[in-house]
């Protein structure tokens, strides 16, 4: 199984549109130690011309340009995407989904939650629907393992077993609307693999690390990890007020309760953050977080890597 | 008044991530007699740190990050970025307002029927709406000047008048939620104008031209105007199948009744193609659609051009 990190930043992207942060400032300036980043974006693939993707970023038109794999061959739509996973209904996770509209047969799997969200709230999905045999959704569960297939019924041979990782739905989905869906279907992490290949673990939201969980991260190869927040209190400091981290249903890297400490006796997986907000200290590589990070064993993904499992 | 044109391509892009068209698989292969398009995009703008965008399209991140005078001055959410002008609610022209939703107040003008298809049957759109002053909607009617102004209230001294082009509401519009909404809200042109500059006309997507419309671009300094298709069967020759321009509710370049023809009378504004489609063969500046537009007056806009008024 080939995976490769199109994106890796949280949603805005690194610099962020209306952010003058340290990080941002400086690198518009062109003095920061460190790159820019699209937003998160994963595709996965076991053949050249059978890619599915892990969410759907903002960003995806300029991702899949700068990545001739991707390209379509030759005659009418000839995408080399066959579906795309969805793990929330967040916008940096979803909205590139429109971006994919020009009558391309698609699979999408979501949750039935997610796929009412976007379908019935949301009547510009309608665009996935212009034509028969455009989009299809396939519905998913948390716990029941699911074949990645293209949309003419080919099996990729990946499989794809969904997590349920928390019960908050987006901000834009209004209260009664949220409080009548079902609340495991609101954020998944997915563990994929091939036959005989090492597991990826995609977990680019974790609101909260229990056992259940880093157990199951305990059994993974490679970990694509929640990077949002160095600190629970960073967009405050910046911003003069908001949210914590923990209250946007993520968990911080840095303190006693964070990811860093909690996942320190996670021996076997190859760890990766991904998902890293414009304001995370760690994306300076000249900084003692990127250092801390580092030495505790951590990668901070950049846009292009690529491996195979 | 300084105009910008941020994106001068039509919906998708130039090349579009599943064409492989002539125009796109040239590109692609480094063997194109022009030059990629981001998706149509336009700011204008009397002062240095007060811009407005006309319209919002997908690629405005990549966008702003590629001009400094749509940067962010210091602290939190000083974006220069004032407002939005909406001339229709397709995607290309109205999804980029989802990529300005980090809690910057902003003032969108459009009608209240484009107004009611993003704010109530699309629930995303509730992001623009997380705190007070952020989004603050502003109706617009057909013949009815008014003023752009920030969400402060400065006015920046452009006056704009919408002008009603059409009454076909985007696909993703349900017929039966269509048929309710006023036909004269679905789609304007825009006269762009300050105290004592030249008038900039903004026609990116223009169903049909009538003597009345002829009479008002007659009256412009600068006018950018529909350059999506070639020809009128231009898409069904290369899918083999769907929609001519007229149907898409584009009135084609060449023919008889194109836009070149019926407009080759007007002889004060300089006229610019703008929201160029993938599949347009004037794209290529080596052919001879290209040669034709430009010998009866006409120019083709590029990502990156800027003039005043």
């Amino acid at each position: 199984m080939r995976v490769v990190i199109l994106g890796s930043a949280a949603g805005g992207g690194f610099p962020q549109w209306n952010c003058s942060c340290r990080n941002c400032g400086a690198l518009r300036r062109g003095v920061f130690s460190g790159k820019a980043r699209g937003q998160l974006q994963v595709a996965v693939g076991t053949q050249d011309r059978s890619w599915f993707l892990l969410n759907a970023s903002p960003d995806l038109r300029a991702q899949i340009e700068a990545h001739p794999f991707l390209h379509p061959g030759d005659g009418p739509r000839q995408s080399p995407i066959a579906g795309v996973v969805l793990t929330s209904a967040d916008l940096d996770q979803a909205l590139g989904l429109l971006l994919l509209r020009e009558l391309q047969p698609l699979q999408i799997y979501s949750t039935i939650s997610i796929r009412g969200i976007l379908r019935n709230d949301n009547s510009m999905f309608g665009m996935l629907h212009r034509v028969p045999k455009q989009a299809q959704w396939q519905d998913v569960v948390s716990g029941i393992e699911f074949g990645l297939a293209s949309p003419s019924g080919a099996q990729s041979g990946i499989q794809c077993l969904p997590v349920s990782l928390g019960t908050h739905y987006p901000h834009y989905v209004p209260a009664d609307r949220a409080a009548a869906l079902n609340p495991n279907e609101a954020l998944l992490g997915l563990v994929l693999q091939t036959e005989g290949s090492g597991r990826l673990g995609y977990f680019p939201a974790v609101p909260k690390l229990d056992d259940a969980l880093l157990q199951q991260l305990g059994s993974l190869d490679v970990l694509l990890f929640d990077g949002t927040f160095w600190s629970d209190d960073e967009l405050i400091q910046i911003q003069g007020g908001g949210q914590t981290a923990r209250q946007m249903k993520h968990v911080p890297i840095s303190s006693e309760q964070g990811s860093l400490r909690l996942l320190s006796g996670l021996s076997r997986p190859r760890k990766i953050f991904v998902h890293i907000n414009n304001t995370n200290p760690m994306l300076d590589v000249s900084g003692p977080e990127y250092r801390q990070v580092r030495d505790a064993g951590w990668e901070v993904a950049e846009d292009g890597w690529h491996f195979e499992l």
